[in-house]
């Protein structure tokens, strides 16, 4: 399977591109197509009385070009040819197809050209509206560039063995998320490389191996040699790496950069931290290659039927990846992809951090959810049924793989009772509590989630403190709609919080952030998807603040009793519910107009001369008292 | 007021000790003292028979010499001139008189050495005899080192313009801690040089105004000019920085280092992060100036009578200081110094920053006290009666202060009313919070007080927040015995997971702590003194887990449903007790033996493929399931 494309040759007047264009369309046996040939009358007639067009004039006439391309695209590939000197004017004749066009841009230099021209029979260009078309020129960064000096056999040469042997896009690493990845990639039809290191024992002939066991890859090109898989690429190449954040990472771009020409492009796709995100894009810039942070979420499954990504970075570099990314990632209600650009730096990663934060709540959230309705005397399955009971007022991702988790049998017993009851943890739940920390917004349920895991480790220490303090949970009874009520409203706090970390992370990194695009592409393909997350799209449109909304603060309202009944059930009885509790203790502080940090504030002063603030001094000045 | 000195003039056989000692002693009208005078007979016989002495023999010589030189100081200043080569005959002729010895090294190579002796008459000593001189000489680091090669007047001149002209201790930085600490030591008796930058209009003359407001500021030299303050210090210089902790550290280093020279000692006293004073170390080193990480708790008064200070970095390093910092240090109830050397690299600022971490809790628990006992109708002065009446079983500087500071009144109010509720910090909570996220060892409660006071600061957030949920803590009845057996829960759950987190991070870096010893200097002239850090000494002989202990184990039994009761009524009234309630939280998760993280591993594994491991494989296998 390979998809078809459209060959869109490219330059200032004078540069060869039909001459080039009709050998390039017989050689690959194409239609071919000349742009000046589709210019409606108006324009013809606009040229005939030498009147230059303008680009109103000139639209109209791309968008039929880009029909034209549309049409071809159906059941063939074929070769335009049209000057396109600005990105607008190629933004319009890409439309819709990015992912199948190739732009080829012959080049040379005024002089070159002018010599050209002047040699012409029948064809006469003053230099001044040759100078005019080089200063309209826009230099188009995703086109293969061919200097016109060569012979037309070796531009023709280039063009083909570029484009026909050369991948689209490159996939570096092929571990779960790399292979996933690459999977989906060749199955939007994109031509790819990929790459995985040749380990003797452990990893050998990984990606011919991988390109064998599926059909979809055919096209694909498999290396463990760095040199040949970057030299396999188009430029300016595209490599995405799946590799293990941190220092591999860093690795591996030092492994590329050697090979790498200026312009290239480097998409992290790792679980980075967005402050090393903005250190390497500075890294990268110095030696003139391009750096996007990329945040994918989904898992194994996700990753290979639709993910959702979370692009960070400059953002005409990131519209060069665009087509790819857009193409592989999962679709919303709407049919739109779950992928939109975030942001500046490592906004893409900070917000891919932020998500698993919010994940890591919503899976402590389910697992105390278990231990309150395991007191009760329930086994896995009737857990199981309630859980899908809730469904109606409560579905998402989690909650479903949670129900398929609990029912699974092992033998006679339930699988989860022979589970180790040690969380463990791979940083991004460590990254977004330091973060709320750093940026003094108090997303307190992640950090609650992140430690309940960390309690969980001391596994040695736990048990024998069991036996030290002799504390055995009783079982108490409970209405299980007020579980699903405080689950509901935990639910609520921990999806403000979150968002409220982004909104606060935008302000302070001065990202200019879209809330409800975010959530939107978390509508689908990630591992938070949820119905309350559909709900948050519009809500966010409003507010960052999600606690305003209307529906939400009378839906609050009406869960709060609940939850207030069962958490101090929970505490009575001597249950640990680090989540639930937290969400209803952060909120009693949320909605407290006269707090107690006044006392703090006072003792400050008295130990460290810290001064305070006066309710009676509008001014805001601070104030010391010789206590 | 100015402290006796003793000079002690050494160096290998040969380099001149007693010449230079005799003229020093009539120049400076001190009593002289020739080492060699003081041998025992047991000694004299021995080197008569052409027996060499060992260190036995020595060791007592070496005490009488220190006798000697105590009796003196106890009225005047001496010169003693003894070869004193190893370090341990300098620790003993030091003993117990550390700050106020002076060494004064007479230094020459081989050579010099050899040809003088030669030239000596009734005076024969073999090249052998002086090499092996050479080989016992441990090179002192803080001695006044001068070559042998000047003329005995100019050794003189340079030795009595060291001693007299020049300061022993340098303080770099005239804020409050800067200020205090400097009375501190001028009260001492130590001979100080103090320096305060020079900015026009806001800061003029600092140093000398200052100066001349304290009595026992008479011998201190003030200084605006670095190179100036830096000359003013006797070699090697210890210098102590008392700037804000952050950039102005890194920057007052840079100004200091072109006038250091090799061997000096810079001491940060500020709250520096831990990993910057590691960095601070390498770098320093990297330029042959010493550095020491230095804690200091104790605020303004502490400062000035005795604050509780926690030094790390290289033991050897901290030798050279350690007079100066004892000698300043509060005193424990058995009259030693609240300062003990804690360990290597930023483990000094590292075991402070987790006091700062355990004091926001204490303070945030007595602001919940407050919250609560207010609640009841009671006002400032009757919640101040309550925490009186609960000093013979939970005393604290910070339960002392607190009802101090609900005492004070404002006119016809009482001061706390009019204070803003908006909880400052300055750093150190945060840092706590970031390396118990970084280390996994959950100290739950310093992250909970943190975010306490970030969310006290969206104030007008909370305020509309209170409008629009409309929530109305209500009164309610409790036992004020509960709330004190509640505070008292919270302290200890408090001060495990403080000393826990140093635990950890003590194996993490591979400092060798003494927890025991850090609660020690924490009963004295620190913020987080209290009776029941006094008992932890103890405690914390025995093991870092204060959980272990019996009498502590009994105690949680009993206070335990107390904190259930309370907490749960908080929570059913929607009172904001957020550390309160997270410690019978954390206790409740650190006493189950079987927790519901074993869900959290199977949702992991179903959507991460990121395994589990099994309780009926003891191998720890990781094992994945296809769900």
């Amino acid at each position: 399977m390979n998809l078809n494309n459209v060959i869109f040759v490219m330059g200032v007047s004078g540069c060869g591109k039909s001459t080039i264009g009709k050998i390039l369309s017989q050689k690959l046996n194409m239609p071919f197509f000349d742009g000046d040939d589709f210019h409606p009358q108006s324009n013809i007639d606009k040229m005939s009385s030498g009147i230059p067009l303008n680009d109103e004039d000139r639209y109209g006439w791309l968008r039929t070009l880009n029909e034209l391309a549309k049409k071809q695209l159906q059941d063939k590939s074929c070769v335009i040819v049209c000057s396109a000197l600005k990105k607008s004017y190629r933004d319009i004749l890409s439309s819709d197809i990015q992912n199948q066009v190739k732009w080829v841009h012959l080049a040379g230099s005024f002089h070159q050209i002018l010599e050209r021209l002047k040699k012409r029979e029948n064809h006469f260009m003053s230099p001044d509206l040759l100078q005019s078309q080089f200063d309209t020129l826009e230099q188009p960064k995703e086109a293969l560039e061919i200097n016109i000096g060569l012979k037309p056999e070796e531009i023709v040469e280039i063009i083909t063995k570029e484009l026909q042997m050369k991948s689209e896009f490159g996939l570096f690493g092929l571990g779960v998320m790399g292979k996933s990845l690459s999977r989906n990639l060749a199955q939007k039809g994109f031509k790819i490389s990929i790459f995985n290191r040749e380990a003797k024992g452990t990893e050998e002939d990984v990606a011919i191996k991988f390109k064998e066991a599926h059909k979809e890859l055919e096209t694909s090109q498999p290396f463990s040699d760095i040199e040949a898989f970057v030299n396999s690429l188009q430029t300016p190449r595209r490599i995405m790496l799946m590799v293990n954040a941190g220092k591999i990472t860093d690795m591996v771009i030092e492994d590329l950069i050697p090979f790498l020409s200026d312009g290239d492009i480097l998409i992290d796709g790792g679980n980075s931290n967005y402050l090393k995100t903005k250190e390497r894009y500075d890294y990268l810039k110095s030696k003139h290659i391009h750096f996007i942070g990329v945040g994918v979420s989904g898992g194994e499954q996700g990753a290979l039927k639709g993910p959702s990504i979370m692009p960070g970075g400059n953002k005409d570099i990131y519209n060069l990846v665009q087509p790819y990314l857009e193409s592989i990632a999962a679709k919303d209600a709407n049919n739109l992809p779950c992928c939109t650009y975030i942001g500046e730096e490592g906004s893409g990663h900070f917000v891919k951090m932020v998500h698993n934060g919010i994940e890591y709540v919503e899976m402590q959230l389910l697992a105390e959810v278990y231990t309150i309705l395991k007191t009760t005397g329930k086994n896995p399955d009737q857990i199981a049924d309630i859980l899908e009971s809730w469904k109606p007022k409560a579905d998402s991702y989690l909650l479903g793989i949670t129900i398929e988790v609990l029912r699974k049998k092992d033998g006679n017993d339930w699988l989860v009772n022979k589970i180790v009851d040690k969380a463990g943890n791979k940083g991004t739940g460590n990254w977004t509590t330091i973060a709320t920390a750093e940026l003094g917004a108090p997303s307190t349920l992640i950090a609650s989630a992140l430690f309940a895991r960390y309690t969980s480790f001391y596994k040695e220490e736990r048990v024998q403190a069991s036996e030290n303090f002799n504390i055995v949970p009783s079982s108490f009874s409970l209405d299980t709609e007020d579980v699903l009520k405080a689950y509901q409203f935990a639910r609520i706090i921990n999806h403000y919080q979150g968002l409220k970390l982004i909104s606060e992370a935008g302000k302070a990194y001065r990202w200019t952030l879209n809330l409800s695009e975010i959530a939107r592409i978390w509508t689908n393909g990630c591992i938070i998807k949820s119905d309350f997350m559909v709900a948050l799209i519009s809500v966010l449109k409003v507010d960052d603040n999600i606690l305003k909304d209307k529906t939400i603060i009378e839906k609050v309202k009406d869960l709060k009793p609940s939850i207030n009944k069962l958490v101090s059930q929970c505490i009575i009885n001597e249950l640990p519910v680090p989540c639930l509790s937290e969400s209803v203790i952060f909120f009693n502080g949320y909605t407290t107009a006269n707090s107690s940090a006044n006392i703090i504030q006072a003792q400050r002063d008295y130990f460290g001369a810290h001064t305070y603030q006066r309710t009676d001094d509008v001014t805001g000045k601070f104030h010391h008292t010789n206590w």
